[in-house]
């Protein structure tokens, strides 16, 4: 009994009172919360004036604070590098030391990832309640060609380059060319729902793709980390996720035209108040939990819970249900990856940067260029915005920060290669909301979301 | 660079893959989701049919999913006991192993408990937006009286008792007293609110008294904290946070007569998409720092910062927007309460648990009869509920676990003392929901919100 309730801190925290602590983490979770929705908000108000996405606000948001810029809110990662001013306010108010705060910092900063995490799949949630299924499977071998352009391309012209311009090693070169096949879904679903794209054509394209590019990316991903790691290449795992693809996508597309009744059926019999969000929730968990299970992504378990829920009678509520989880949830996902992104690297006026730099302007090109010819890769007869689905392929965002850290972890990539990642990443981000902006033209003025549908079908 | 974006893992997980360890993460969490989320919305389905307040089927789903039960879901304090059922599917699905799962439990546990945390402040938040200001002004000096006659009578009769009856050392009857005195605003608040009696003038004395409470209960827990850790007992520090919470006080009453129309103009201004949820979530996150800064708790932040939003224009929109997070993390909290209630110390059959058994009905009588009393505190003429009043204010809840915590910590308390003080807790948060609903008859049949006002003045 004693045993069970006692909870023995780790060694450094022993000195300082379990309420001190406790009011340590409130007040840097509370300060992190309004230091990161101040800035996202001013910025998101000057971008919506002029009239471009506020996704990009969110990550220059992101940047200001983050690693970049004041080092007031940092990935989980960089932990320790936080900024003196906030430890010193913290530790004054609560009367812990310094670098007990620090400490306490490095969890805040994980549950701030997790919340974010959470952000990124009620967004995906939302994006697959919004999608129009019949849209979706009408555009299903567009979205194909599309992912496998866009994946094929960049590949391609990425690692080749690499290769025979700049002499780097087949492996690191490799690796950089399977981090050029990224697709952000994420920043592609903010984007295309924000503009009310998202039930167009041209939309659910993109959508489609990005969730293919994103399966694709998964294989990828295993076989760059087994030739990053060393390890032999085995067939067996990678038809294993094929399947488990196939099956996913099958499963997905079925239950969609099918199990929107049943859910309807259970939320009319349920009477404890609350239980449209709850059920739609747990479906949600249950769609990461299966994509997850089986060596998928779990956002792609997110879109697909949204997809199967969209045809149900209550896709209204749910859809307005779920938007203030978004709202704070997802902010704090987009705020968190410019956080990461580290512009010390293309400082031109540092010369150690300059080899990255060439490099990086290299494959920013590769990474345009590539993602954009995607947007030809299908025939159509009716008119199509095809530089707007190239756009909409173009972000690498938080994917290829993922690609990105399992670089850095296996020490296969030389600095100047990192750099040029990273730069190719931060630049397809912070390019594809802007350009996508440009191409894509007003459909409300109104902001009501109900206008999309009109450019649709 | 390179430094900069490897992130080393602890030691243990080194062999083990960033991508499955992540699986394993996810997999953990939407399990826990789910099973959560199932358990808590069957036994409330069953609650609502039977006309009692779902909150005591969170708080049961708890007990089963949690140490008393399946071992299932475990507060961050229990870490290790965790069902090895669980561990092992985990550790199937992800190829991760089980001691490193386990590991990963840990960290998803403290993830759930901060976003519990998360949901507690949202309820607070929503209860202040629902209260009505001149009710509540129009009953402050009930609130006070009541406040103070819950802290005397439970705090005289439970340490008294404890020495003339018990022959209990002076220090632990002392704090086994102090966590007689608490009441669980959050229960109180959902209770209260779940029955549409917010409004009414019971709801508001009974919510303003549990404020109060806590006020004097943080004063309390630093007064037996020093005393627990046998360090001198200053007066500067309890002077201090008296004038910090009469600060707080008549700063948030000034701030709900004063500062909505700010808030209004502010979200009026603002163009970018989902403003006023986020507007709402700075103005409470800036109230649970401010609170936790002065030295109180942050749940006082949350409340007050619904209370000086509950005269906004946009007061309506607001509190739709905050139901759905609600919805999700305030169960969360619940049921997390109910996980870390430990039945097995009130097993009658096991002899070395009959002198707490006995002290445990000593004080849980003391407990429930003290809190009741209290509806009587006060003068009125008009007819008021005052049984529901005091069964309001009996709820220890999350806060009695608090002090037991403490008590634990310091190892002061012994073994049946602290299992009669985990009775006491058990029993009254689970008796003052049920018996509310006896003596609050229905307001509404149809579940309709608007309802609730037709009770208060």
């Amino acid at each position: 009994m004693a045993q069970a309730l006692s909870w023995v801190p780790p060694l450094p925290l022993l000195q300082v009172s379990a309420h001190d602590m406790e009011s340590a983490e409130t007040l840097l979770g509370a300060a992190e919360f309004v230091v990161i929705f101040l800035v996202a908000r001013l910025l998101a108000e000057v971008l919506v004036r002029l009239n471009l996405p506020t996704l990009i606000g969110e990550l220059v948001a992101g940047v200001i604070i983050g690693a970049s810029g004041l080092h007031l809110v940092l990935p989980p990662e960089l932990q320790g590098n936080i900024s003196a001013n906030l430890l010193h306010l913290i530790s004054g108010l609560s009367s812990v030391p310094q670098d007990v705060v620090d400490t306490i910092y490095g969890e805040t900063s994980v549950k701030l990832a997790s919340f974010s995490q959470v952000g990124l799949y009620a967004l995906l949630f939302l994006t697959g309640l919004e999608s129009d299924l019949k849209q979706l499977l009408k555009v299903g071998d567009r979205a194909l060609s599309v992912a496998a352009v866009g994946v094929i391309l960049p590949f391609a012209g990425g690692t080749l380059g690499l290769i025979y311009l700049f002499e780097v090693d087949l492996i690191p070169a490799i690796f950089a060319g399977a981090a050029m096949t990224a697709t952000s879904i994420g920043i592609t679903a903010k984007v295309f729902g924000e503009l009310k794209y998202l039930k167009t054509s041209e939309g659910q394209t993109v959508i489609g793709a990005a969730v293919l590019d994103d399966i694709l990316g998964i294989v990828i991903l295993a076989v760059v980390a087994k030739l990053a790691t060393g390890g032999s290449l085995a067939a067996a795992p990678i038809i294993k996720l094929l399947i488990a693809a196939i099956g996913f996508v099958t499963v997905s597309l079925f239950l969609s035209r099918t199990a929107a009744p049943w859910f309807d059926r259970l939320v009319d019999a349920l009477e404890a108040p609350g239980e449209k969000i709850v059920c739609g929730f747990l479906v949600l968990a249950l769609g990461c939990f299966m994509a997850t299970a089986i060596g998928l992504e779990a956002v792609l378990g997110a879109f697909a819970a949204g997809l199967v829920l969209s045809n149900s009678k209550h896709v209204h509520e749910l859809t307005a249900l779920t938007e203030p989880i978004v709202a704070l949830f997802a902010t704090l996902f987009f705020v968190m990856i410019g956080t990461g992104f580290d512009f010390s690297v293309i400082n031109p006026f540092d010369p150690g940067n300059r080899d990255g730099l060439v490099m990086a302007g290299f494959l920013l090109i590769v990474a345009i260029l590539g993602k954009v010819a995607s947007g030809w890769a299908y025939w159509s007869q009716e008119k199509t915005n095809r530089m707007a689905v190239g756009l909409g392929m173009m972000p690498r965002g938080e994917v290829g920060l993922v690609f990105l850290a399992l670089g850095g972890s296996t020490h296969i990539l030389t600095d100047s290669l990192e750099a040029a990642i990273l730069l190719m990443v931060i630049g397809t981000t912070f390019l594809a909301p802007l350009l996508l902006r440009l191409v894509l033209p007003t459909t409300t003025e109104g902001g009501n979301p109900e206008l999309a549908g009109t450019t649709s079908s």
